[in-house]
């Protein structure tokens, strides 16, 4: 398989890309594609050793910065690493795409570019959160706002694909962000949702409430992506508090640091748990190809993370899959509505 | 001043309630009323000193339990503690409420026998949150979905009087809960929601996002009850999941634990600044006079903050000053109609 790798995007490019993509040609017997500034990225590159007829190098001059209106910039930046990538995926150039940076750009060459698989409403940008209980996909995580009951029935459906190819997870369990256990509790849309993920092909659990994000109480959380990315990014500033907290809390005097000696190991598994890197990056559900978003900041760890992820997904045919499960949603929805 | 107190509701009641009574007659000078099963509560009083004249019971004898439709309940339940204490904050028997327990029937009470005052179209539940730069205000916090721009505006208003005059915050900073700082990101909700914030009479900051809820970045943020419930039970969460991680990491061995030991001040503090109990209840506004609901594990020590927290909205004349704001919500949503 190859993966495209835009290696322009994100805090730490082009180094973190680059470090990954060439450890991933290395580690993972894969090939890959570094899209971006060719000077750049070979002066990077020559810092690592990688197999040389896994992983070549394609010139984009134009990088998409954070404050470009998404859709007109990828609409007229034909040249820029993102939308290069996108369209090397969309012409079967590449199996995969590995894009990191920020998320409007991102979703517009996916849809734009790469474009929706057939049938489905709105692509999905799932993520995956840390939790009690491993890793648990939340989505959407903010592609989407104003859903109708369709889109979170879409959701829940790819979701549960992802879980079970790419984390292994048998029969994934899906709840439905609410703000009450009951069938009855929510608001308009999760009312009329509830109903149609019962009859939906998945593992519908029910009503699940903010604090199950933490607990990891089902493997699949299924909101509009207004809650799900104010949701996820209050995860975040959560877990940025606590690491704060937690470093003033050892630095204050000599016994402190005492004890943080004393619980070295144990922070160290906290913030590994807690650690975005360790969980690769977002996918965005529902396009024609495997499209993986990493966050912003994300060094070559998680870069990495994010590529054998992304190879996950190829392997066990998430598109196709998503494609072939939506005649039995179609059926579903046809029935109720009859 | 008169405060009403449920003392049935809630996991720890009658014991919180009464304690936090027996000591607000003592130390605040004010007067209680306990309402609730009279020979529980007196048993229960026999433990404490208070001055006699500053504490009453009246005696109700029956209690909404979790289970029943709250509507229903507060309707045809007109001996429990929580009825009896409405209707008697309705008949100004009392100055201000104080319940505890499950927020439906609190909710319905509030509505049904208090009333909203009129001109409010919907009033909401606020809750204080623990943050970064000190106590917040989350509104709303669960008692209305499907809000409309209106309503956020009423909520961003009666927020904005509750910080100024009950947390002593000089022109509270009013953020609107979105998905990027952008005057154009959002859902449709918050995006006409926007403007008329622009034109309403707070101190307002613009979007803030779900990272901003623990950073503390405004006095208040303001949602629909969906959004502002799903954070709130987040927060929890996160906050329960890191007690319980910091509990793991401190007893793992004998070096974890004196790593505890060297860091239980910083530990303590941590705690403090994130407990609930420190920060009162949540309070219902915009319903015509002060009610305060509970966190349903409250103890006594929660109790007795929000007693004094009450006792402040009542000193501050709260109530009053939400009246006189809305001629001039009203006045500015007229302009923009025409």
């Amino acid at each position: 398989m190859k993966l495209i790798i835009d290696a322009m995007g994100g805090d730490n490019a082009p180094q973190a890309p680059v470090e990954a993509g060439a450890r991933a040609a290395r580690e993972l017997g894969i090939n890959i594609v570094l899209v971006g500034k060719e000077q750049v990225l070979k002066n990077e590159l020559s810092r690592y050793t990688y197999p040389e007829d896994k992983l070549e190098i394609v010139n984009a001059d134009e990088v998409i910065t954070n404050h470009e209106e998404p859709v007109k910039a990828v609409k007229t930046k034909k040249n820029s690493s993102l939308v290069v990538a996108a369209r090397m995926l969309r012409n079967k150039e590449g199996d995969a795409m590995r894009a990191m940076g920020n998320t409007g750009p991102l979703l517009a060459a996916g849809l734009l570019i790469v474009g929706r698989i057939r049938g489905i409403l709105r692509p999905a940008l799932a993520t995956l959160l840390p939790t009690e209980n491993g890793p648990k996909l939340l989505l959407d995580a903010g592609a989407n706002t104003n859903c109708k009951p369709e889109n979170l029935v879409q959701f829940a459906v790819m979701g549960s694909i992802y879980m079970k190819n790419v984390m292994s997870v048998e029969m994934p369990s899906v709840g439905l962000m609410s703000i009450g256990e009951e069938e009855g509790k929510g608001d308009d849309l999760t009312k009329k949702t509830f109903s149609k993920l019962k009859s939906a092909p998945i593992n519908f659990y029910g009503n699940i409430e903010g604090r199950d994000v933490m607990l990891g109480t089902t493997d699949v959380m299924v909101c509009d992506g207004f809650v799900g990315n104010v949701v996820l990014k209050t995860v975040e500033g959560m877990g940025s508090f606590l690491g704060k907290s937690l470093k003033r809390m050892f630095l204050k005097n000599a016994v402190t640091k005492i004890g943080a000696l004393c619980l070295s190991s144990g922070v160290k598994e906290l913030k590994q748990l807690i650690d975005y890197r360790e969980y690769g990056g977002a996918p965005l559900l529902g396009v024609r190809s495997t499209v993986i978003k990493g966050h912003g900041s994300s060094d070559a760890k998680a870069v990495f993370s994010a590529i054998k992820q992304a190879k996950k997904a190829v392997e066990t045919n998430i598109v196709e899959e998503i494609k072939s499960s939506l005649t039995k949603i179609d059926l579903s929805e046809k029935k109720e509505e009859i």
